[in-house]
């Protein structure tokens, strides 16, 4: 996705353990053309699985999966990390340890919200370690719902995330895949 | 708007302290036809104060603030009240308490991303003592920015935000205004 790619190389800068900093467009300011683009894309790639649901995770996964769901025709579920008194004890959950807040979370979905008919479509911004793509994929499997794929802004192929996922049998379709990140500029694309 | 109020009445539910639960639409399943009429509504009341940024905090307000970027062209910025190691120290902070929850946030948005010229506009999907919006206003302030106003998806009148909001001279649109709220299931819209 070329317009993905300009935004990352003119705007993206590395910090010190393979962090890449998207604030400019995707993680704190928002692109909201690229925001469209990148759900139409998705939404284009995945169209014909028959996908009833958006699956995501708090914070950077929701708009996203939000320009997907609207261009899709169906709704978003965003797991949330952070206790909240609106979801009560009946919910999934999984564990996810992020390497960049270096926290461990816990990953909940209210259970009524994920079904065993849905066809769902897990879309968050970033793959690198897998650590929230196997959390919610884990949420998609206690519900006994279907996963019809995994949508990924950028890919840091560089770590194992995307390999474990798709030795797991699921398809991951990323817009953008990195191959090599050095502070404090250095961003290499795949192919 | 009419389909926001069918769905809170369709939908929502009332927990104690108050707390209008919109698990189902708005807070952590999304309704994407709901978020779409949404931000066209807030466009269409906004589109004439030649705003150039949105601005909101995370999570629940991420996903109708990027509609409403959508439909008037232009960035959202969502202040971050969790740590990132991304966002350095060059920030402007403001503390909110959030009663739902029970805790004090620090709301940080790195400084690069507002500047004295932005014409801002806050977006938020609750209202009630103001905490959010206070702090939003505050950070907005010390960036020297115009504010040219706030849209609010559910305003729960019977709490003091919106009066004070209001009378510290800045105009709140808010979609549906709650004028009492009763568990389980009683929900009282104003007129």
């Amino acid at each position: 996705m070329q317009m993905l790619r300009e935004r990352i190389l003119e705007l993206g800068s590395v910090l010190p353990g393979d962090v890449l900093n998207v604030n400019a467009f995707l993680n704190h300011q928002l692109d909201t053309e690229l925001l469209v683009q990148i759900g139409k894309t998705f939404a284009g790639h995945f169209q014909s699985r028959g996908v009833t649901k958006i699956i995501t995770i708090e914070t950077s996964g929701i708009a996203v999966a939000v320009t997907t769901g609207i261009e899709l025709g169906v709704p978003v579920v965003f797991a949330r990390t952070t206790p909240t008194p609106t979801i009560g004890s009946d919910h999934y959950s999984a564990s996810a340890y992020s390497y960049t807040k270096q926290v461990r979370h816990e990953v909940i979905v209210a259970r009524e919200f994920i079904h065993t008919e849905d066809r769902t479509l897990i879309v968050d911004d970033f793959l690198a370690r897998g650590e929230a793509v196997a959390a919610l994929t884990s949420i998609v499997g206690q519900a006994s719902a279907t996963l019809v794929g995994i949508g990924i802004v950028i890919e840091k192929v560089f770590q194992d995330g995307g390999e474990k996922v798709r030795t797991g049998g699921h398809e991951v379709f990323s817009l953008a895949r990195i191959k090599r990140l050095s502070a404090p500029k250095m961003i290499e694309f795949v192919d």
